[in-house]
């Protein structure tokens, strides 16, 4: 794959990451952009310009927001809160103002927590026009009756949505899909996870020695994103797409990772993607679980598995919505999301992917009839007694795993299923089979063939 | 539809019951018309005969059973129990008798529970000639040895059996069936529960604004009342009948409202009626509950249901045989029964059926492709920030609630299920839905399509 | 049947036990042979030999063996163990040996169980030419350094593998199939309980009024016999066979009998055989239970059910490999075993087989519009009062689960499913309603009739 020679080797996530989080991203304007720019150092993205007030389905991309610079100014001539100090001060696409303001009617376009006195709250109005600032409700609190004077720098104009795409090939164009979203200022896990995450899976799958699906990487701004996406590509994944995953929320402290189903899934036509879920959910509960699919909350992922489209794209997370006080405020940090537990989840989703490769290649027993012998194929101990199999301490043992795994890939590759059938029958991972089917077929004792 | 016009909106089903309670009812005779003539000064009932003699599949409609009076006198001439004091004294189709006895011969005629000693048990022989007295056993105890005289005038003859079928007219030919029995004489839960339940089910039913269904209404003798009815309409109803229910034991100490489903659910083939019955008993475990079909006990359902017909007919019921000790005795009373739990049954069974009328009905999403700008219709709130969703207080809260149903409709109206089928994948009761998924029709959201 | 009348109908198991328990049988060989002639007394066996050498799928019949004595004697010119003793105390298939050995040497010849000191291994070696002793780990802390003579009079030459075969003929063709295995010298569990359960099943089948299938009982050497089988029979089993059992274990501690499913069972198509198993499983839980099919352990059901036959092959055993500590040693006797917990196990299984017999035969209701009248044919109780269901003490209660079975089978006889599947629905053992559905074919209320 030509693409390999393109991709850089060692990847420095954590400085990447520190590169992007001060960018005031949003789901239009130059924050989104540079964000791009940056990753696209390290993997090739193709930038995708949509121009604003082009009709998306249902949806109409917006203006494009530009934001220069914000301050709310005391009573006293201090200032309370700078755009330039953190980000979130604003209200994310905030319509531009220059106002002398009471107290009392400033409260309105004020936003904090008081649950969460010491967090900036982090708040959107993308369609409705609305001029906001956030602050922590421990400063909120100290405010003093008086004239504030509230100045927001930012504009809204005919512009563009903006988005990235890459691409792995494969041996078919067959299609799996990896997104992640670009559209939250200064957050950390709910998301510079999701690119970083991208980036570092886009390496790994990049060095697999061949690929039987093509990867496509897509970064975009949430909801509006993916819309635009689909107006433009979604007849060509109803068409070509086996299955993929939106990522999102894979830092902080859970140590499972867990997959939400397709809403194919939920109503009980699951997608080869979801099978594969369920199994190594099944057989790794320490590692893995599912959660059935919702439209009532979640990531792209809702418009991806949207009725019209359907499409077999499952979300991998972490940490979500619901399982951290920090969502959605200035809480959720570098700190709090952790470099090394996204990197863990690239290699877990790799992992996840390597197997999706192999889904739906039906094993065939080519000595079919009775147990072939192993024992002359040196598969087999050659002496049968107690001591082998139950009260000695020898080597032997260790075989034991080893050639129960061979008698069942043996029993059970008739033709009628993938090597994750039989790993759903004999209650193991699959990825632990691999290595035992590939010795079956160097044997000549196994054949994988057609789609089953 | 003009039989509303002929129905009262006040019903008072506690003087009905007064009414009822001390008639002689039977499987046939005056008892069981005079109390289809008081029922059907509430609804336009129209009375059937079917003449003794006649051959029904693998039985024979018996002689017309009448009695006008029956005492047993003791040795010293004073009245042991008398017909006219409770008509469950007499056996019920006792032959008549006028008889000199003695006591331990005319023990072999007497009915009394031991364990129950002030009860006089509810006793019948319809097919087999025989007389007989009921009594407390505690008044059993008291009987002296000596000469009684047993004297019950009764007769049977070549008459006829009766019955009382009222409609309600819907949009399709489509039947739905709702049937209780009328023959026990004085007992009221397992008896008179059913009959005004079902009257006042027929009051609820006829104020619909529309009806998809046509809706029949039977009351019958059980059992053999059942089977002349099929022998006469089973054909019909093969044709047309897509659900129905059997109405007994509506009142008692039970809070849950419990189905028997049908002979095909049992059978691994549910029919739409088991479904919904399944379905409210899933997501409203307090309100109802189910119970598997069983041909070894209950009401009509066993005629409807039998193999031949296997129709779908559920049957519904509060405090059923088995859970009470006072069935079948003279402590089946109004006190145990109670107008008020019977009246609950009927408000139920009403809102079960104004399901029932909807089920089969896919919807269709009219806007697929991505989810649908609410925001632009005012369906969604225009702000999003963590108050919003989690911490705050506000009324925003509670549309959460209308907004999740908004999005959960919205996913799976795709034109392979109905209504009860979003409920059953969202687990909530079908009921609740109807006013959200009527929203989105008025938006042109939704839209209510053919039979899945 | 003439194969009936050449069946003695008094088996003595214990006699024949003692009989066969000495000799020294293993995979060919004249013990196998003799133990074959001793069973074939009292079953009319044909004896089948398979030539050395034969090409049998991905094995080779190997050389006969044969074995006239063997002794280990010590430095000090004692006999530490003889083959004359036991004959476990000689690896099973040595090559022959003459030889002066240091005692060093020699341990690596020897075999021993730690664990259990005074237990004699036993311990094969059929295919890696190797000679070797076994003897209690007791002993074999006792040899003291020095020379030993290691003397085994055995050969291996081009010569037989032997196999016995019994038939019952039925009404047709299609078969059921019984195995056990002969080649463990002196072991009783799990060697000998097989062929004497065997033997006494097919004196109980023999005895049947009448039977559908034809049963083929068969006796081979484990593993290269079954294989030899099926190269030479596996296409006519393919064709012919309903369904069968290996059976190995029937004795020792355990109550519970168990069935090993079939490996088409684990892949979700689950034969006529794996119902009723699962079934009898299910409603009486004290006497049986199921396991999973595996390839990783178990008998000839591994070669039966490899995935080239598939074949309808359950495994039946009591106590087996993993559930005892005396597995595979000279502790696995008599005594452990058990002659009366062998006979249940016969008993059972010839009832199993019964209603076996009766699979996949429909059951036709030829009354089935609403219930037949019972009571004109003294099939129900004529009178009815809360006496004769609850609180009475006569006998009709004892008539009420009869009456209840009627109603069942009268219910769900309706062509679809046989009397195992009416069994499954009412979750009574199919043993019980057998009575039944023959009292209500004698009155022609229900038909069996072709296969579902």
């Amino acid at each position: 794959m030509d693409s390999r020679a393109n991709v850089s080797d060692t990847l420095d996530l954590s400085a990447i990451f520190d590169e992007l989080y001060p960018l005031c991203r949003s789901i239009t304007g130059s924050g989104t952009r540079r964000s791009l720019e940056i990753i696209g150092r390290h993997m090739p993205l193709e930038i995708v310009e949509v121009e604003s007030g082009t009709q998306v389905f249902d949806w109409t991309v917006p203006p494009q927001w530009e934001i220069e610079s914000a301050t709310l100014t005391g009573p006293d001539g201090k200032t309370v809160v700078d755009f330039a100090d953190h980000n979130l001060h604003v209200l994310n696409y905030s319509e531009p103002v220059d106002e002398k303001i009471e107290l009392g009617e400033l409260q309105k376009h004020l936003h904090s927590l008081p649950a969460m006195p010491d967090a900036i709250p982090y708040v959107t109005s993308y369609y409705a026009p609305k001029w906001g600032f956030c602050l922590t409700d421990r400063q909120r609190k100290t405010l003093k009756p008086g004239t504030y004077h509230a100045k927001i720098d930012s504009r809204k104009f005919k512009g563009h949505l903006t988005y990235g795409v890459a691409e792995l090939k494969g041996e078919t164009d067959e299609l799996v899909l990896i997104t992640s979203y670009v559209c939250h200022p200064s957050l950390a896990n709910n998301e510079l996870s999701g690119p970083l995450g991208l980036l570092s899976l886009y390496h790994k799958i990049a060095q697999w020695p061949k690929r039987r699906y093509t990867y496509r990487f897509l970064l975009i701004p949430e909801t509006i994103g993916s819309i635009c996406y689909l107006a433009a590509h979604g007849e060509e994944l109803r068409q070509r797409l086996k299955g993929g995953a939106v990522l999102t929320c894979l830092g902080g402290h859970s140590k499972i990772l867990n997959f939400k189903l397709t809403r194919a899934d939920v109503l009980d036509q699951p997608y080869s993607v979801d099978h594969l879920a369920r199994h190594l959910a099944d057989v790794d509960p320490q590692g893995w679980k599912v959660r059935q699919f919702t439209p009532t909350s979640g990531s792209d992922e809702r418009q991806f598995c949207s009725p019209g489209f359907n499409l077999p794209m499952v979300q991998i997370a972490r940490t979500v919505y619901g399982q951290y006080d920090e969502y959605h405020t200035s809480l959720d940090t570098k700190e709090f999301m952790r470099i090394e537990r996204v990197e863990d989840a690239a290699v877990r989703i790799n992992q996840f992917f390597m197997a999706f490769d192999f889904e739906g290649q039906t094993l065939h027993n080519l000595s079919p009839n009775g147990e072939p012998n192993l024992g002359k194929r040196g598969l087999y101990p050659s002496t049968n007694s107690p001591l082998t199999w139950r009260l000695s301490s020898d080597t032997v043992f260790d075989a034991r795993q080893t050639l129960n795994q061979i008698l069942q890939i043996l029993s059970y590759s008739d033709g009628n299923r993938d090597l994750r059938g039989i790993a759903e029958i004999v209650k193991a991972p699959v990825t632990q089979l691999v290595p035992v089917a590939l010795q079956l077929e160097s044997h000549d004792l196994v054949q994988r063939g057609a789609r089953a």
